[in-house]
């Protein structure tokens, strides 16, 4: 598949999980501030990835991605949570976001800490509503509150608070922060389209190295993004990373060595895959050298 | 039953309660501070009302109610994570919780929000894995999940901070802030376990009038305690409702009528049991009277 047509699928199904995010709040009951509040997070942009790797790797094993659609979507709204809390005043203190003003500068620390809750829990109900058989909906939601809760994401997020400032780290230390913090659920959305498919074991256990190996080479390039890129392409501050003190890959191993490494660990994805053929296979496999060549 | 055997085995369902929270970080890598700090909270005491009250529904409606204790002790790990919340600087900015610091306090603003957002993760992490008729889990688990959210628990703390230092609201609004705020998560506790008991619609219905009126009840009776009792016997501060500008039922209707009315609501509770004997009915009728004439 080439670039272009991997961007063209990558965004169409984007579109999709945008046009199901605006809807996510329709027929249910709640305050109009918490409603505009989770909307305006939702409807901030980004590329979606999470739901996608899910869609995808549900495809590659047999569904319609679009069947798995409010599962992916769920994801996506755990991960907007995670960067509105990771945004408060008392965590990265981040008044922009995607460009925007972050959720709490927009409304208020209150309504943003609620906003991040009602998404983390609203998320697990449209999980729970999915029509298909109940053992495979419980296994994936399983396996992705796993990957979201503390021994995953939330985990994650508590080292990268210790770290951060800490005078040196080491490799290890970062490796497992950065595996926690973004990688478990990167891994758990590819794992959960495949779980929600009925997977066999050495075939979910080979969309699982997938995931894993995508996750570490996506948040390495996430690294030298913030090194390299400039604000207004990012959509949040550049060199923020430095300004924070946080630990990164460039700090610890420097560009080129990181650039290697993003190769990498985008070519381990694609070897992963090996045994899967077809167009989400081909699609999976190139959003894998997209990680690492994106320039946003 | 006697309100004597009734505290017995309302101590004794909340002792297997406490031991299991205190084992649920077990197993699971996670950063210390975090472990540390969502314990910390779980082990702060509390009465156990809505694991217990998880447990009896399942007894009542066939099952042996310790073969819900994970789910039920899941449901006191969400309401744990709603009190560190509620307790953060943006929210009610309390220091004092159960006569210990609050967790932000014991820890730090950020370790609060995470070990909030792990106890939330985490808790369906252990509903998912319940070891029951997938249906059934993944039902109550939905259940649970919507009285949660934004439509239940976390769209009523919302209303909480909008009205909280309004002039004046309507007594409908606070019956409907109080409703979303705890009334949800103690009809879902008595609901989920009738729903993993697989129990059929009509007796979901009563058990969940009872869980409403009871939740009714229980809140009533909250916030009459917080005027006529002290701070030693509450373990927060006393006289917090009034200090902080909240609205309460004893400030809209007076002691004498809200008392009146909390008693109905219990009579209520009890009336929706009818249909249902045996030592079960009898212990969750006198948690209804219970609800109501406690002390602390």
């Amino acid at each position: 598949m080439t670039p272009q047509e991997m961007k063209t699928l990558l965004k169409e199904r984007g579109s999709k999980v945008e046009d199901w995010l605006a809807g996510c709040c329709d027929g249910r009951e709640m305050p109009p501030r918490l409603r505009e509040s989770m909307l305006y997070s939702l409807q901030a942009g980004g590329k979606r990835l999470r739901p996608v790797l899910c869609m995808s790797t549900a495809g590659m094993c047999g569904l319609a991605p679009e069947s798995v659609l409010p599962f992916a979507a769920a994801i996506e709204m755990v991960h907007t949570y995670s960067l509105i809390h990771d945004d408060l005043p008392a965590m990265d203190d981040d008044d922009l976001r995607r460009g925007k003003p972050s959720n709490h500068k927009a409304f208020d620390e209150a309504t943003a800490i609620l906003a991040g809750d009602g998404l983390l829990t609203d998320a697990f109900w449209f999980m729970s509503g999915m029509d298909m058989p109940a053992e495979r909906v419980l296994a994936a939601l399983r396996e992705f509150a796993f990957a979201a809760g503390s021994p995953g994401m939330v985990g994650g997020q508590e080292w990268d608070m210790i770290f951060t400032g800490m005078e040196s780290i080491t490799l290890d230390q970062l490796r497992l922060m950065h595996s926690m913090k973004t990688g478990a659920i990167l891994r758990a959305s590819c794992t959960c389209g495949a779980l929600l498919a009925g997977v066999d074991a050495s075939r979910l256990k080979a969309i699982g190295q997938f995931g894993a190996a995508l996750g570490v080479a996506f948040q390495i390039a996430d690294d030298i993004l913030d090194v390299v890129s400039d604000t207004a392409t990012l959509g949040k501050p550049a060199g923020s990373d430095a300004e924070q003190g946080k630990n990164t890959y460039p700090k610890m191993l420097g560009l080129d060595q990181s650039r290697q490494l993003a190769r990498q660990y985008a070519d381990d994805a694609k070897a992963a895959l090996q045994g899967f053929h077809g167009r989400e296979a081909e699609f999976l496999a190139a959003l894998a050298d997209y990680t690492v060549n994106r320039t946003a």
